[in-house]
């Protein structure tokens, strides 16, 4: 991995940059704004409140940037190829192959880095967990990674970790906390960016010519919502998007502890350490040092607001059986706030107005089973239940709050 | 309903008419042709073959048509938006507001025909058995129409329905076995035609300039394959693209006797009674008397294919996990049939050469829930464990096929 002392400023700059650099091997991801037989999700004031009396009422648009269709299912493939590509362009082909990448990791990291180490023929050593499942380490394996097994706790994997490195020389490419990943990581604004001010003003035109009049050229995003955990990406989107006017929000679950950098914030400091299985589990790491110098910026980042599990879990059973879109449940958060915070529903009201907000909502990834689905909407049945009258479980709730 | 003998002749022609009839009201729904992170499913000679060693290994460009992204949730609302369209322009939209239109379905139908008479201001009256589930019933309830419940079997479901007839002088909007349903199915095919070729023809243009030279102008759709049940689709589409040299094909599962058509096609009878408990639980019903007089022309359909259980779960599995498109299991039989038919396949090899075929696969719906896929996945982890070699359950398997 490029050296700290030798990577670009963490600046909207830096990030165009990586842009251009990773474009070949990534996909430009599609933006969904209208979810078809979802009105309730793009048109304004139709979102079902989560308790009926007190709620806000926020007029919003929503795009949802579909990175559970990037390489690999999830976005770390664009802070995999940014960083490898730096290593090589600084080191040289030659030594990056004679030396190899290894990261610990159980989750997308680790595919991503296999996948990005493969396009360049670059030898990748995986540190995972014994215990990790087996589609994930057989997945990893898939990209021709070499998959290294350890205990589970970090003291464990950062000594086999070191071992590789004393061993192979190979260097380390940490899963976030690296400007190289935060840049990789924040080009997926730079595209939601530009393709919802594209939508926009393809129907604003059309609206123009249905009416047969002028209109006005229509605004674009206001503000944009994604998940935290070690926060890679949102302090990569917060990199990307500063200056633009746009405000970037973060959306964290809230379980056993997990909303670090929500408490984090409140409390001036960042929280080092946090052990949560909340089923979010891409989000369950503590934020690193330099995500944290950059989401603890006010003028970066607008605020964290958290969600509980119910709330994770309807926000991601409307994704899959309304929106039909597979997405992890890590992914749901952002949506899940959008729908059902109430302080950050009061806030958009209020801050929206009766024009209302264009927000874009990042769906992180879509690395799940049928198994894991499975377990995670028989566990709790009964909360489910609970959970029904807001969310709109079989659409009838949430259908009749949807006018025409 | 608009009456038979007054319904446009079952031609090319009447389904584009049908088409531009229904625009306003539906989705063109899009068509990917490569899923991200899999390229098995589009490449040449990529799909991982059922049984090693054995296996043909035609070469395949799949195009997807996302039906599950139409309008309440599958291609059924095509055919109810035609045949209600139809009623009005024959009777006058006042006749029909006062008589209202009526069904009996426990499925998309329901929801399609609620949702289309809504638009119109119709009332519609619905007949479902009293065991439906909860979610469906209510989602009809959602579209403002009235719920009648009557038993499972078809007797007492009919006279229900023409109590409701007797009692309002509604008209019978039949799911499937009518010229107007058929003709509207039908118009996915027009779309997935131009949609391909569109593709197509973007594929090779940029091809023609990175090479520097004329490519010639790229073919389109070889064939299309679609899922069966009642044959309304699959009958729509043999109509829409009869005369274009596009070959059809029908997928059907084969448990417990539900590939009625293929044992019919093959007896040279219809079989009009079948009784399966398949989970594609949309693909239940026996082909309907004039679908089957369209797909019983061997000039307009190319033939039948049935898969078993395990194979259109593996294939749904693959969608899912693996493209991350929500679908129901009715609607991954046709890539079931692509993926695991060695027949199919051989076939395919045979006529298509070197060259390969485009093949469009029609994902026809993708209503299902959270709980239907935790019992679907959790049932049989046996067979699946079993499935995992040839099915690539984990990425790992397929991916070893894929080279590069």
């Amino acid at each position: 991995m490029a050296d700290h002392s030798t990577c670009p400023p963490l600046t909207r700059q830096s990030v165009q940059a990586a842009h251009k650099r990773i474009e070949p091997y990534i996909h430009r991801t599609p933006v969904a704004q209208t979810p078809p037989a979802n009105p309730l999700l793009t048109a304004p004031r139709q979102i079902t409140p989560p308790s009926p009396p007190t709620t806000a009422k926020p007029t919003v648009r929503l795009f949802f940037k579909s990175e559970n269709q990037q390489k690999i299912g999830a976005f770390k493939a664009r802070g995999a190829f940014h960083a490898l590509g730096r290593l090589i362009e600084e080191n040289g082909i030659d030594s990056v192959r004679a030396r190899g990448v290894v990261t610990h990791s159980s989750g997308n990291h680790a595919q991503a880095l296999a996948f990005a180490a493969k396009t360049f023929a670059v030898p990748a050593h995986i540190v995972m967990p014994t215990i990790s499942t087996p589609s994930k380490i057989a997945g990893t394996k898939s990209h021709g990674a070499e998959v290294v097994f350890s205990g589970s706790t970090s003291e464990e994997r950062e000594k086999v970790t070191q071992g590789i490195i004393d061993r192979t020389g190979a260097t380390l490419i940490p899963p976030y906390d690296h400007p190289d990943i935060i840049l990789g990581a924040g080009t997926q604004a730079l595209e939601l960016e530009e393709q919802a001010m594209e939508i926009l003003s393809t129907s604003a035109s059309m609206a123009g010519n249905s009416s047969g009049g002028q209109k006005k050229q229509k605004k674009g995003l206001d503000a944009v919502i994604a998940p935290i955990g070690g926060g890679g990406m949102l302090s990569g989107i917060c990199t990307a998007l500063h200056g633009t006017g746009i405000r970037v929000f973060g959306a964290e679950p809230s379980f056993e502890g997990a909303n670090d950098a929500e408490r984090g914030l409140a409390s001036g400091q960042r929280i080092a350490h946090v052990k949560t299985l909340t089923i979010a589990d891409g989000l369950r790491t503590p934020v690193g040092e330099i995500p944290w110098s950059i989401i603890s910026d006010k003028d970066k980042l607008a605020g964290i607001y958290s969600v509980n599990e119910e709330q994770i879990k309807a926000a991601m059973r409307l994704a899959l059986e309304r929106m039909k879109v597979f997405i992890e449940p890590s992914a749901a958060v952002g949506l899940a706030v959008m729908l059902y915070h109430e302080g950050f529903r009061r806030m958009v009201e209020k801050e929206g107005g009766e024009e209302g907000w264009n927000v874009g909502v990042v769906l992180s990834g879509g690395n799940t089973t049928m198994e894991a689905i499975g377990k995670l909407f028989a566990k709790s049945e009964r909360v489910e239940e609970r959970a029904q009258g807001t969310v709109g479980r079989d659409g009838a709730k949430v259908a009749e709050n949807v006018p025409g």
